[in-house]
């Protein structure tokens, strides 16, 4: 079957797909489990998780599945603090935080140890798959990994940093198209120039690393799983796809988005984290917007907007949530990961037979 | 054959692959003619020709194939004229200008009329395939064309876009994705909202539209067109490909700078023409952005600055030229039109056979 390669071999699955590991509780137990169950790999998003949150978790996953599942951590960055920037974003963000009576957000300071520990927590809980994101896994990190029979795959958005990732000694590596949605991975080059579309990215990749590739960004079904593997990835990461799924932990408010938005509703910004992102534009992003060159880097917005973020969600203003999506949003739906998975498999699998054979 | 289909059949080649018709210069009789007479189909460029010229081409292409050829033309826009953003743009070109020792550009008046010609004389000379960028032919134009023989494509860069293309009923409509090269062909929407990846753009605009959809934007190998395929495109629009090949008149500066960039190396600009582009980034561009807003609209940027570039080519400068490319440049080759394009058919096939069959 095209679908058994060197990453269902790697990973230990029966696809391919892999579930992106997005943050900020979307990805719940029960979306991880179902997708692996399902002979995918669900990843859980540990980007903001503290160790006793990501035990937790990780205990909840293997409470619902015996099949390998992944975490996606966030290479930490040191970001510069600088005193004005945080002064003129609490001014900024004053008025939303009012009309929702939140407190400011603080500011926490455990970048580097929560990283360490979460190492250390997937490495005591034997989970079998980790994957990275904003950053590359030093050699050393990647050789402690594999002692211990963790599989890693990286993230690239240009050629460069595959190669990176490729020299740092990770198993597999991720393309990551301008088309996806959430934060960008853009580690070694600004992100501008880390906006490569996936029908551009995956080859240029392809051709310059030795590894597996992944490819992401705008992948939503059938069609997007072949036409990757056309393109020489030997398999996909699909997150706008599962935001929207009845297991995802996503706030219903973003769900909706998702499903009714358009091609061309979303907009890469820093505004809610410090970090570009594609998501739906709405008015917090607007108004934002002018300010962008003002504000802290990530993570330290990110912190500054938490609470306004959480207060909106609930209290159903979807126009100051962060409202993540890639640019296929109108491929979306609204149910169970055993349906999603099934239709990715039969859809692939049907145009192989009707497209490609047609001779 | 996975390659004979409703576009074949519409515009009467073996191979559902169309050389993009860009202009200014690239879309050498010789090269368009060698893609027709390869099965595919060659595109004269005629955005910036007037009638004469037009006729000459045309007649030389004729004189070189018999198969089907297309000619390219551009929907003209009445640019709002601005004497304080001319006045700005002479000012900031004056010190190229200098260096270079050349006359300011001229704004020419005849944008309607030279449209109105254009069609004349592709009626008159009986060219079988038009297509259109910048906007949508109107219904009795589409009527016209079809009532002499004549089939149309259109461009979108969104879902709605195809929508008005097949409601002014085009023949086909071309995707054209976020990776492209050169000028975005957005008509309805703000250029930002069309910048949507081909591997996002291609199934969403198929899933809306019932007529036969050509994917375009980092498509240069037979990955790029099987994956097309995957995605329910029925064939492929290629630019990039063609710019770098030997009988393309493109400037020898502009395909070196192609063959030697990365696919990080482009940005989209509207400062070479006043209307938003992708090309390799070099001095010109980084220079003259921080005043882009501050410039004239298409056409009238591009005629202020169409000395300046043609001399930058001839002094060997190409800091200073229009080098558009898409974002897989690393794809690209120095070859004949011939092998090219069997190469084409080649890597698709036998990726079909390797990668699809693989059951």
């Amino acid at each position: 079957m095209w679908y058994k390669n060197e990453v269902t071999q790697t990973l230990n699955c029966d696809y391919p797909i892999i579930q992106a590991g997005m943050a900020g509780g979307v990805t719940t137990p029960e979306l991880v489990a179902a997708v692996s169950n399902e002979g995918a790999i669900g990843t859980l998003g540990a980007g903001y998780l503290n160790p006793d949150e990501l035990t937790e978790k990780i205990k909840a996953v293997q409470n619902r599945t015996q099949k390998s599942f992944g975490v996606n951590m966030f290479i930490p960055e040191t970001p510069r603090y600088c005193s004005k920037q945080v002064a003129r974003s609490r001014q900024l963000l004053k008025s939303y935080e009012q009309e929702l009576h939140v407190k400011p957000g603080k500011i926490t300071e455990r970048i580097e140890s929560t990283f360490e520990e979460q190492i250390n927590t997937i490495l005591k809980l034997k989970v079998s798959v980790s994957s990275f994101t904003f950053g590359v896994p030093d050699k050393e990190l990647v050789k402690e990994l594999h002692k211990n029979g963790v599989k890693v795959i990286g993230t690239a958005t240009t050629v460069e940093e595959a190669v990176i990732n490729e020299q740092a000694g990770v198993d597999i590596v991720t393309a990551q198209g301008s088309e996806a949605g959430g934060h960008r991975g853009t580690f070694h080059s600004s992100y501008e120039q880390g906006m490569i579309g996936t029908m551009s990215l995956v080859p240029q990749i392809v051709d310059e690393v030795g590894l597996p590739v992944l490819a992401a960004g705008g992948i939503m079904d059938g069609r997007g799983i072949s036409a990757s593997i056309m393109l020489g990835a030997q398999g996909v990461q699909m997150g706008t796809a599962f935001v929207t799924s009845l297991e995802s932990g996503a706030k219903e408010q973003h769900k909706q988005a998702i499903l009714q938005a358009k091609e061309c509703d979303t907009t890469i910004t820093s505004v809610f984290s410090g970090k570009p992102a594609r998501g739906i534009e709405n008015d917090f992003i607007k108004q934002m917007t002018p300010y962008q060159n003002e504000l802290p880097d990530y993570p330290i917005q990110n912190e500054l907007t938490k609470n306004l973020r959480k207060e909106a969600a609930k209290r159903n203003k979807p126009e100051w949530m962060s409202l993540w999506s890639g640019q296929s949003p109108r491929l979306s739906g609204n149910k169970h990961v055993s349906e999603i998975i099934k239709e990715l498999i039969d859809g692939a699998e049907m145009i192989y037979s009707s497209r490609a054979h047609k001779s």
